[in-house]
């Protein structure tokens, strides 16, 4: 099975980042590389930003879906694509399909929400509520697909979804050429693949560390134990990272490649947002913030060096900013 | 007295901020321009934010400072420069005046926040604490060139600084040619004179309308008097907005161009914070979300149109963020 996964991984390359940059930069600004002095004087080293929550629908996975609809074929799309998301991937799917003109079904689990699903239906994809999380809403795909001739996005296992991703990697190394860690959050795994496969192919020594919370550890339990694992749950504050696993093809990417895999507990989950909030004045998502709590918590690892945090994405609801602020 | 300023806001035009653009395309990345369902739902019309919060030092003034920089001599500013500020325009100032190697001295009031203090030094400037509100500082500056000879920065009463600025003016228009309606703090009124300017070249019926807080109304009394009005005090938590008189460059372009000014209410100003965070899940300053507010305030009139909230800057503290969540 994995072997499989192993031949696509060589679709994922530098040529072929680069031609999704060509394709990614005709809809998207390019996002900010900030160099924070509050946050580096916390951590102690130069600390970056790569602000992906500027894009628009708030995330990075605008990247990977705007790079994948600009390579499907009207023949395989005619049908209309179907995607499972708890937020930021279906956001990114609906709104590049309106681009495209390609219709999109989003399934998002119960009790998901409702602003994001709101967003989606904005976006003009149709919105299917069901299943108790992301994996059920997953499982729930592959039913609809065979019934209704769906094309059915898995995000980590498309390789043009992972060029996509990748030009925010590449944008990091155009701006800072001489980074020496990247910190990226794993939650399917595909966004840290594609900067790992992009930054790699630059700079072979450069340091490349993902972040899980500790209590959605779904790479870190693969990586460690050699082999796919699938969290029997995964309750997490950080939405974005509650995945039982990772896709088959960032897992392939990473698993001989990353350097380290940082993680967190949910209270420190929440303490990321606070240092986003006062070091870089953005709202980040819990997802968002990890980067930089996990290059807080090895600070001592990383004293002098050019980091790079990667803030994900900012969808932030009220309601946890409110617990988060309050405490 | 008006007559000079008169005669210099004939060099705000579009050519000088064409090439505005030309140099502060070389240092900062376009601001996303991004239409809101959510916040078009509420308000009633097409609601779309330009984001100048997501600057680096995160405000649109940046802008100014690169294009002023760029235009100075080295003779011009061998003693270095000097500038009065609550925050943004001295960041702007300091991080611009490090990429052209020019010694920096600002001038803060006191009580200022700290945390902006500690900012404005990690970009190399020289920090004095004089005066107890910005009209001080400013007048403290006046005393200083006289003994130092510093080139003095008055912000709002150097045209390429209004011309660096009206580059986002230019970026809306770019973005969205038919827009109906650009709504704009007024601090020390340069940022929306210079949208004003821009926009009014482009399309002579564009509707231009400026928002300050009740408590700091310097440019609508002006406007209503017919003459440059300076307030015995301005208290109101947009800091950014607290000026006890508008710039007199500003105030010659805009008194007879602008639509309407809209008064905020110290409530509605948090109220605008809440806004932006829910609909945008964007952190605002209080000055950066009062188009937002005004917006959602005059709303019956913006039914149904395209209308762009300048959202100006993003340097919100924690402290001030807890008021508002909690309440």
């Amino acid at each position: 099975m994995l072997k499989k996964y192993e031949a696509m991984s060589t679709q994922v390359n530098l040529t072929k980042t680069l031609m999704a940059k060509s394709v990614v930069d005709r809809y998207l600004n390019r996002t900010n590389l900030i160099c924070y002095s509050e946050l580096s004087r916390l951590i102690g080293c130069e600390a970056f930003v790569k602000h992906e929550n500027h894009n628009p629908t708030g995330s990075f996975k605008i990247r990977g879906a705007l790079n994948f609809f600009h390579h499907m074929s009207r023949e395989e799309l005619e049908a209309g694509i179907l995607v499972a998301t708890r937020g930021n991937h279906g956001l990114a799917m609906a709104w590049a399909g309106q681009w495209f003109h390609v219709p999109c079904t989003v399934v998002v689990p119960e009790g998901n929400n409702p602003e994001i699903n709101r967003t989606i239906e904005s976006y003009g994809a149709e919105l299917i509520i069901h299943g108790e999380d992301f994996y059920d809403a997953q499982s729930y795909c592959d039913e609809l697909v065979d019934s209704a001739g769906y094309y059915y996005v898995q995000q980590g296992n498309e390789p043009e979804i992972l060029n996509g991703l990748a030009t925010m990697g590449l944008e990091i190394m155009e701006d800072l050429p001489d980074v020496d860690t990247i910190i990226c959050p794993i939650g399917g795994g595909a966004g840290c693949a594609s900067i790992l496969k992009t930054a790699r192919a630059i700079r072979p020594d450069i340091e490349i560390i993902g972040v899980e919370p500790q209590n959605a550890p779904s790479f870190y339990q693969s990586w460690k134990k050699g082999e796919l694992v699938i969290l029997d749950e995964a309750h997490t504050l950080a939405d974005g990272l509650a995945s039982r696993s990772v896709f088959h093809l960032p897992y392939v990417i990473l698993k001989d490649a990353i350097n380290d895999v940082i993680l967190l507990t949910e209270d420190e989950i929440r303490e990321g947002v606070r240092l986003a909030l006062t070091a870089t004045h953005n709202l980040a998502e819990f997802a968002g913030a990890v980067s930089l709590m996990a290059a807080y918590k090895i600070k001592d690892r990383l004293a002098g060096k050019k980091v790079v945090m990667v803030m994900s994405g900012g969808n932030m609801h009220m309601d946890a900013l409110k617990t988060v602020i309050g405490s």
